[in-house]
């Protein structure tokens, strides 16, 4: 993928997004040099599989040449109704950074150019918090809960925090030195008040790229807390395969289709990235039908070709494939499995006969370190 | 002033006041070793003979052998609608404690266990701000909004600063490491909260002590933006005499008679400080009155005995009195001076014909570091 002109780079940067914002800003910085962009998570829940839609986009962007900060807000995954103790967030920042990076690894992209910043390395600089202190003085109270209505809970008792976040977020992209801030279109409000605000306190503005939403593979938008919904990267082949059975796929409906989705926006996107010919449906006792874009696999499920009967086999094929990397890296990483156990201690509960066995949570494999694949 | 016990402390220490929160906290540590108080301005316009009214609260705290830390709170200053730049709030920080330590020592008492604390010396640790973070996380919007309604300027676009404030003066208790709070009874709320929340993230709740809101010697709340309604202590003798003389007095009402009510709290309290036998007014061609307390004032003002006629002369000589070791400490000193310049420049407005010459303010001095007394 080296040796992409400016425009070939701009390309696959806004490729598959949802919306642009400031694209001039962008191809100005393409023109001179390779562009920095950031993405920020809490470390909180155990990231999923859902994950890999973000992770798609860093790695395209990584592909692109990008510069790319990974910010990992430990402050904010702390302050998130202080039920995390500092200590465990440290795991999961640690849980997290071995997680995307083995993601990456896994789409097949060098992560020469990724870079991780934990929140609190620069969050509590006086520089930082002088800044809070400026925008919070030009910002009213009535934009700064527009600005974060989507993308923090709102109610009538919110903390003041909820509206504090949105100014951190906006700073952030100012003092991680970057050019461009990559989030779901959730984040579109608090974008848009970022390109006004900034130059309040005397800061440029930035490009700001925006995914789509994609509910998760189990229907509805996939969650690190709804257990059903979501499949982790550890979990082995027999429990990837379950779960891909138990998703909604509608025959002949693409709409809020998450198996579809999860095609568009990581499969077919993955395939095109490590140039393999693309996403491969087998049939029995017919062609294998070999997808390389989205319109004509929405065409064949309308039309019941694809039915859901073959595409999840392949969409549980194909995710297999993507994991495999990460467990076989996981497996031999005594370092990350200890991490895991510290970031996500087994729950303390009284030991109940556990139905749920199939899977690489260290958390689940009876305090073991060496962490076996199980079967269900 | 020395040997007091801790209950003579402790009555001196809540003299005149409002109101005192938690006096048993204050008992408490009364019984072990000596209080330590705090009381918070920021630098922002020149401080005026409304200021005696805290100053005589501090100066009684100084002589009830309390650690006294005046905050100087720099950066609320600047961020006052980002109006000041930080180098003028930098001179202003000095010029008040100049004013502050010549006022208290005018007063008459040792500053000897006087401390300034500027706020940016602090408030912008890591520390600091993770508490902001943290009590931000467990104080709602609207108990904020709350906490802060009578001492920040409430509006529908009020800036998000607005809802910060009371939580950094609230957070200073901590980090002051204090025992005890000083302010005026418009920040009951805060104070309020300030025992609720700071439980709320481990510290443990202060004492409060709340003064009357003494109105200004020209009638209404005295403030430093209101030319008319103020007496600065570095007007010159001619011009305190002419100001007073305007100050609004009605015969026989003594409620929110500023004239009187600075008898009350600055000119009775100044008087048992130094020792002095009261508060004299003359009178033609009769018995020179001699005040000790208040309510015998007040009783010969209603029955019209003290009438504003003998009063307003009478508060005259006392207030030339305080102010003239504090113009001659200002005249003696070249650092002072030069400060003053910078904290409160010249208004680079045209010049105009000024009518208002009787001032040993700088700013009015045309430009000449050596400011003589000037007759109006």
């Amino acid at each position: 993928m080296a040796c992409l002109d400016p425009s070939q780079k701009f390309a696959l940067i806004t490729k598959n997004l949802a919306e642009v914002l400031n694209p001039e800003l962008i191809e100005q910085v393409l023109a001179e040099r390779d562009l920095k962009v950031y993405w920020g998570t809490a470390p909180t829940g155990r990231p999923h599989c859902g994950y890999f839609v973000p992770m798609i986009k860093l790695a395209e962007l990584l592909a692109a040449d990008c510069e790319v900060t990974v910010l990992l807000a430990d402050i904010h995954a702390f302050l998130d109704s202080l039920k995390s103790t500092p200590e465990l967030v440290e795991h999961r920042v640690k849980y997290y950074q071995f997680m995307i990076s083995a993601m990456l690894k896994a789409i097949g992209v060098s992560i020469e150019k990724l870079k991780f910043v934990i929140g609190s390395s620069f969050q509590k600089t006086p520089e930082y918090i002088f800044d809070i202190f400026r925008l919070s003085s030009v910002v009213s109270e009535h934009d700064a809960k527009r600005a974060g209505a989507e993308v923090v809970k709102q109610s009538k008792n919110a903390p003041l925090s909820s509206l504090m976040y949105p100014l951190l977020q906006i700073l952030d992209e100012e003092h991680l030195q970057i050019d461009v801030q990559f989030g779901g279109i959730d984040q579109r409000k608090l974008f848009t008040a970022a390109t006004e605000w900034l130059p309040k306190i005397g800061y440029k503005r930035r490009g700001h790229l925006l995914n789509a939403m994609v509910p998760g593979l189990g229907g509805g938008k996939m969650s690190s807390s709804d257990e059903d919904s979501k499949i982790d990267c550890l979990d082995a082949p027999n429990v990837i395969t379950k779960k891909l059975r138990k998703a909604i796929a509608v025959p002949k409906v693409v709409e809020e289709n998450g198996v579809l989705l999860f095609v568009e926006y990581v499969l077919l996107p993955a395939a095109a990235l490590s140039k393999r010919p693309g996403f491969s449906v087998e049939r029995d006792g017919q062609d294998t039908l070999v997808y390389t874009n989205i319109s004509s696999m929405r065409d064949d499920y309308q039309n019941d070709i694809l039915t859901p009967q073959i595409l999840k086999p392949a969409v549980t094929k194909a995710l297999i494939q993507l994991v495999a990397p990460i467990q076989e890296e996981f497996q031999n990483s005594k370092e990350w499995q200890e991490v895991a156990l510290k970031a996500y201690p087994p729950p303390v509960k009284k030991e109940k006969k556990t139905k749920d066995k199939g899977t690489l949570h260290p958390g689940k494999a009876g305090g073991n370190d060496e962490i076996p694949l199980r079967e269900a």
